[in-house]
């Protein structure tokens, strides 16, 4: 349960300096953070501020390379002021270049979560046949218009007809399946790509990620970005990969972009280009007010968002 | 069912040299290549000679690479006399380096197996944690020795108290558990390596498999290069792996050694060196006569044999 809460701004120490928190990003992943199972970060207490990305602005600072008026994006929290070191920002960014709130989309942790699993770990090849679960989301959205800029053919599975249209008008992808509309999943992956795919982002896990693994093409690789579609305990049943790995010399590997955030600036930087070039855009859906925050998160749980859900402060 | 035939032995062909063959393998792999069911090679047809690795001396030959008195390894068959042009051989070898019946082994696709699976694509760490199961066969073997080569720390998986003998006295595996007499493997190797598992081999999947998947440290590197403790059909159902790989970031990859055949000479010769300086030892369950072949392939699909199962003509 959150609950809402107001303290005093403690005084800056030595290279602290206090942030305004502009926006703060919802993710699927907080799922797990505020859960109690195994994870690959400790809970957020009972009582404590909830981990979140955010992009603020500095009102005052004790750290000569962090000044009054810059903006950075990096863990802020969900609260309205942050006090920080430098070591919870990941970067500056320069508010003329692209709008506030797209520093935690497509240009924030969702592009680089999309750019360390496509290109680092399926090292995409030219006309390679792609599958994107939760194709209309921040991350998804992101994979399939990268997988485009480098010349694949993509395919995406959602779960509506609205998002299904969006993702061919705004993504651009080159199928898109409404998986709730299928009977055989497989089957109608099977008749897309005959001769099978080479790689696959996942978001979800369960029915989706046995259709495609049914699919593959020899040397698939396959990015596990998350596991929406699944219980986290117990852990859930479902047909043994191992053979299938085996007969098609494939890969899975398990993503987490928090390993890549040495490589932040850089992606960043690709991103950035690209977005200029109108290569990449990114969906938003962004609510008013911290306390909006719980029910956002409840929302894109259910999966009702429409892009990247933010909530603005 | 197997059928022994005579035929009279064809002309050559330009390019062609005759085989006399001396050793052939039996290869769990070879339940797949019988099978009629999804595989990495067609099936080996109704009324066609059984596809196997083989060493073989050259007693008659139209290609002037390959010489009368020269000994090859390649896919030879179960047969005693074998018409092959350069495709179907791997390697020239000299028969004074190591006994003939080793290239089919530890210096033979097996340590080929080996190497490709745990040097390339385990990529391992000194003092890394490695598991490996069917830890006393010629692939697990291999292996395990290779894994103290590099510095690891070797735990052993296999079936009877004489194997896990073996894997102590020959391999020199740190750790061996007879899986047949724990209750609890999964917590047996949290016990034994607390810290998690680096590395896991795998040559059989099931519940060995799921037992090492909860032990997994960050960052792990899993082969499948077997299941030979899997049905291949129907699909069998077990506990799903996408969140373990995820919280983990861990990799599984399929490896299928003739995918590594373009390295053979290279591997084969580091192979040697080992080989040559003791650090590689391969042990040989060998029966005599083709006549022999088939029961041989029902012992090893049984765990019965005790190290590379050849047969000597």
């Amino acid at each position: 349960m959150f609950q809402s809460a107001t303290n005093e701004i403690d005084d800056l120490k030595d290279l602290q300096f206090l942030v305004e928190v502009l926006y703060v990003s919802i993710d699927p992943a907080m799922r797990g953070w505020i859960s109690d199972v195994e994870n690959y970060s400790e809970p957020v207490p009972i009582n404590g501020t909830m981990r979140s990305f955010g992009v603020g602005k500095i009102i005052s600072s004790k750290h000569e390379n962090f000044k009054v008026n810059e903006y950075v994006v990096g863990w802020l929290g969900w609260q309205k002021f942050s006090i920080v070191d430098e070591s919870k920002i990941q970067i500056k960014i320069d508010p003329q270049k692209a709008p506030l709130s797209k520093n935690l989309g497509i240009l924030g942790l969702n592009g680089i979560t999309a750019y360390a699993g496509f290109i680092n770990i399926c090292k995409p090849n030219k006309n390679d046949v792609v599958v994107i679960t939760t194709a209309a989301g921040s991350v998804g959205s992101a994979v399939g218009q990268l997988a485009k800029i480098y010349g694949c053919r993509t395919i995406g599975l959602t779960s509506s007809n609205k998002k299904a249209d969006i993702c061919k008008s705004k993504f651009g992808y080159d199928e898109v399946i409404n998986y709730k509309q299928t009977n055989d999943l497989s089957n109608t992956l099977k008749k897309i790509a005959p001769n099978g795919i080479d790689c696959f982002f996942d978001n979800v896990g369960g029915i989706q990620f046995d259709a495609v693994m049914e699919n593959l093409n020899v040397n698939a690789r396959i990015v596990i970005c998350g596991t929406i579609g699944m219980p986290s305990f117990p852990i859930p049943v479902g047909p043994r990969v191992n053979r299938t790995l085996l007969i098609k010399r494939a890969k899975i590997e398990g993503l987490l972009v928090l390993d890549y955030l040495n490589e932040y600036q850089e992606i960043y930087n690709k991103l950035l280009k690209w977005y200029d070039e109108g290569k990449l855009v990114g969906e938003e859906d962004i609510s008013d007010g911290l306390e909006s925050a719980p029910a956002s998160l409840v929302k894109i749980l259910n999966g009702l968002n429409l892009g990247k859900q933010l909530v603005k402060l």
